[in-house]
């Protein structure tokens, strides 16, 4: 079983399996094993998945560069491109082996995953070599690293506006080699979550609420902003300083999105699977819509004014939220699942503030939060409540201990956060000496 | 017929039904029936055809925010994102249905599609459950709902700078949920305009010109911005605030149009389909370049200097003038369309001064004018002219006239414009109480 | 084979050709002529390779607006989708029949390709008519088209802030009539080059070094920008404006390079072809990551801080280092090849400077000497190092003869240089009159 979940990569599989569509299916094509276009069709999926997923990080990159300060944007952007990168090389490197250890689980695998280099098939590849059944490994691979890059972009921009650029990317290479691989292994490379019955489609939990775990990990170690909260235990908001930007950030994330979900279905060679792929297009789309009109509405209604980044924000919840199950909701369903993400965004973001959590472009509302709630709503779907919050609460230790400890490690030795006068003149400035909009006059 | 109609969901199908390289396919492949890879492909073209009109979205927030002034950026953000929510949320709750309304006709069905939510197949479709011939319901609706929100995102520019959102958004809630379905429903859903022999593929008439005849219905009961026009007569330019931004948002429709017009061939399944969308995109892409060249040469020849908002107003003006008829011209007869597109934008932009129409961003030269103008050169392709006209003049006047009525409506009851001091002072500040550059002295 | 090539249009056909699984695939399938889903994949890859690649263009933009002066960025994007605009007529009016002469190679056919207008398939092609074994020459044209708007995006960044609009753009209908398509005609045409054994599989040299050289011409005709080169042989730094605009065109060009080498395989019908695309996108990835972390940790160690366009660079100049050979290279070799690209990179920018030559974005560092690396590079699979020397050797050489010959006639003629006073007051308020930014104070 494991070998075949290292092939499928994902829980669905066992939905999948247990679906007369596909049998039928078969049945109509005899000799389906001759055939490539399903191979094809899944194969596209992926790189068309992992394009638009590849496109996030461009959405996260622009998000973070509109929420902070014109002092601080050449390092948001620094850390968006390099984390990618990193997690390019780490995830080839030791990640996509160790998530997928094929014949053991990681412990057993440990010394072979982890000097196993991602190598894909040879070119030109004949079709009785490939595993018909699925897809290139190629293109599992350009889909899966795309996750694992999603998960260090989240933590990115919760410690912003203080963090050291190196402490901050070595974080990253721990992350993307070990701590993401080993949790995702947990359930997407057939570890004791997936037999547990844990279910999370694309990842609330996986990639959403782990990155937020790290971010939280990250933000208590690394303490606020200076001059975030007054010694009167007031909260000083601190505006972003191109909403532009965060907008075209959230849209960009919005459609890489429909990669992230849609491809997580894993197959498209069917016609029960490609119109499963439609559906989960719908439905994330329905649920960013009500996670943002959730927040319209409860701005206006508790604030007395639209706040347009909680709008945003709200969208980018209800996409988290409905990560976890995109699949099994009807569009009403979807609507619910992401209203309230949206409504759970509008409310936590003022509670972190109470415990003096600095995070800087409410990621962990959006991600941890909203991801934990995606991920215990599957249970409406499937019954199951025990497995999700063993899921939540394991992932969730793990990653949140592992990440403190690395956190704490990087503070004890080099240091992870400037000087009190490198913060207040900017990262941009100070540690990088190239300011973002060297020409424009603060106002 | 009109079953047949919602099962394709555009007039293009009679033009399909005539081509013999259909019945050849069909009878090259006699249990074709069997073979669910065109199914598969034409699902396909919704899904990528969505999310590059999903994209447009965030064209237009990005062009919008780009041609207002800094003071009313984060208010045209807030718009462009929730129109396309409740867009969204109303063409499901009502729309869809309303729009295809399957047994009959929109008047007969009214109680029927009105409660009639538009619900997706089960998961993991039966083959033998599924419209072999079509594609996947759930991306039919992904795709049509891009088209619906892309009617209202035309809205948001002309209006900009002077509304107030809540009035803006109610607006947003009949349009998308009623005027459009209603309208689009007598071609696209098999109404008397089909009928009749209208003929408008990709929507010229029924997206573009019907979204900018809404816009040109709230410019008349809106109102010029203060100092807009002088007592003199005098128009004064009031320049846009952020270059980039309106020059991305442009490619950014660029881009998606490709899935507007490609998408709307409603198949892909066969090599005269995909050779078909092949076509469509070529000359899409044609007619764009023409319309920005068009406008290129003619602002130098007339004014003396190149003016960068009308090449980027002459490229979206070439794209809505093919959007009528993307399949049957030649690349020559592609580039005349579009270059008569950039042509018009040139010369009726000051000509909506003379009538003190404040449209702020071009939408009704660009949307609307260039609409009408592709919709007639179908003519010359069918020789229809006069369903090109009835198709125009009834579409025209009934949103035209719904709009004015509800525009009316709401300024009696709410009040649709802001204070004179909140316009001055800008909307963001105001009625939003978030700046869009918080740091950046104004000039 | 001239014929042959025309249809397939680049030289990676002879490397398929060579390749045991096409011959089991097409044994696996005996009447595969009868099959069309080979034929809409293959269509399918160039629609979407296309799509992607036309939104480099958007990235060049946004680039070169994000490394330009603010007083310059107005004219910076006019030029982009102006350029584009040119590109898609003039490649239609006469580049790609020139550049696929068919039957005869460009020199024998000079007066028919020139007149020979780019006409599509008839609307409905049928099966019978149709290139089954390759794709609709619609979708081809479209592909192909964007590589040829790529090149001339090249030239803009290098000739930034002092060339005058009009003879830019002139040396644009040159270049993407005539320039490109006849050395490109030279390899992907059947051409000399390629039955010398010349490898460029997606145009480190056809394209990228091609439009270096383009542009290095254009540089020295043009001289360096006022200031940029104090009397006493000092260098001084001109910043950009914007490094989110910057950061963001590179994310969008990363983007678009999935289409430009992953469509460049000219094929997606087969397990072989797919997973050969996969392997393309996943070894594409690597090398612009590669780029990116290599310039990251370059810049730390030599400077002793992170320079943000050098990551971004280094990123793109990986991207071009992979260009030349995507698919033969392992993951490790793909690191290996953009990791030089981006160690070139850091190490030439400065180097232009000695000679004095002002390039304003890096556009000849990355586009030209990376693309000069990855071309050389292919001879470690190939063996062949004289082809490649032969093929960057006479392609360099014809490109910056010509490219030098029509910037002096254009120089002697129109001049191409604004004055001393435009210059130093900007090309946007004395040139064109608009401002990019007429809100914000100069700080």
């Amino acid at each position: 079983m494991n070998k075949l979940l290292k092939v499928t990569g994902a829980g669905a599989l066992t939905l999948l399996a247990a679906m007369p569509a596909l049998a039928q299916d078969a049945a109509a094509a005899p000799d389906a094993a001759a055939d490539p276009s399903p191979y094809i069709f899944t194969t596209l999926l992926f790189l068309m998945g992992g394009f638009l997923v590849f496109w996030m990080a461009a959405g996260f990159a622009m998000l973070e560069a509109g929420l902070v300060r014109s002092k601080n944007v050449t390092m948001q952007l620094t850390k968006n491109i390099s984390l990618f990168g990193i997690a390019a090389i780490m995830y080839w490197l030791v990640g996509f082996n160790l998530m997928y250890p094929g014949d053991g689980w990681w412990i057993a695998g440990w010394m072979g995953p982890f000097f196993s280099i991602t190598s894909l098939e040879p070119v030109g590849l004949a079709a009785a070599d490939a595993s018909l059944d699925y897809a290139s490994v190629g293109s599992d691979f350009f889909f899966q690293l795309m996750f694992c890059a999603t998960t260090a972009s989240i933590v990115s921009g919760t410690l912003a506006e203080r963090i050291k650029l190196w402490p901050f990317l070595i974080f990253v290479v721990v992350l993307t080699g070990f701590i993401y691989p080993i949790e995702a292994s947990w359930q997407w490379g057939g570890g004791w979550l997936s037999e547990f019955g844990f279910s999370d489609f694309a990842g609330s939990t996986l990639v959403h609420a782990a990155g937020g775990f790290a971010a939280l990990a990250g933000a208590i170690v690394l303490g606020p902003r200076i001059g975030k909260y007054g010694a009167d235990g007031k909260v000083n908001p601190i505006l972003g300083s191109n909403m532009p930007l965060a907008t075209l950030g959230t849209f960009i994330l919005w459609l890489g999105w429909f990669g992230f979900n849609g491809g997580s279905q894993l197959a498209m060679g069917t016609v029960g699977d490609v119109t499963d792929v439609s559906r989960i297009f719908a439905n994330t789309n329905m649920a960013a819509a009500a996670g943002a009109v959730a927040a319209l509405i409860l701005t206006q209604v508790v604030y007395g004014k639209v706040d347009l980044t909680m709008v945003l924000n709200g969208a980018l919840a209800g996409l988290v939220s409905i990560t976890a199950e995109p699949l099994a909701p009807s569009l009403f369903g979807a609507l619910l699942t992401g209203a309230v993400g949206g409504v759970i965004v509008v409310f936590t973001v003022p509670m972190l503030d109470k415990f003096k959590i600095d995070d800087v472009v409410g990621a962990i509302p959006v991600h941890l939060i909203a991801g934990v709630w995606g991920t215990l709503a599957v249970a409406f779907y499937t019954g199951g409540w025990v497995p999700q919050i063993v899921g939540i609460v394991s992932i969730g230790a793990f990653v949140f201990i592992v990440s403190l400890v690395v956190w704490l490690i990087l503070k004890a030795t080099m240091g992870i956060r400037v000087g009190e006068e490198e913060e207040v003149n900017g990262l941009d400035s100070t540690e990088l000496g190239m300011e973002a909009y060297p020409e424009f006059a603060k106002g």
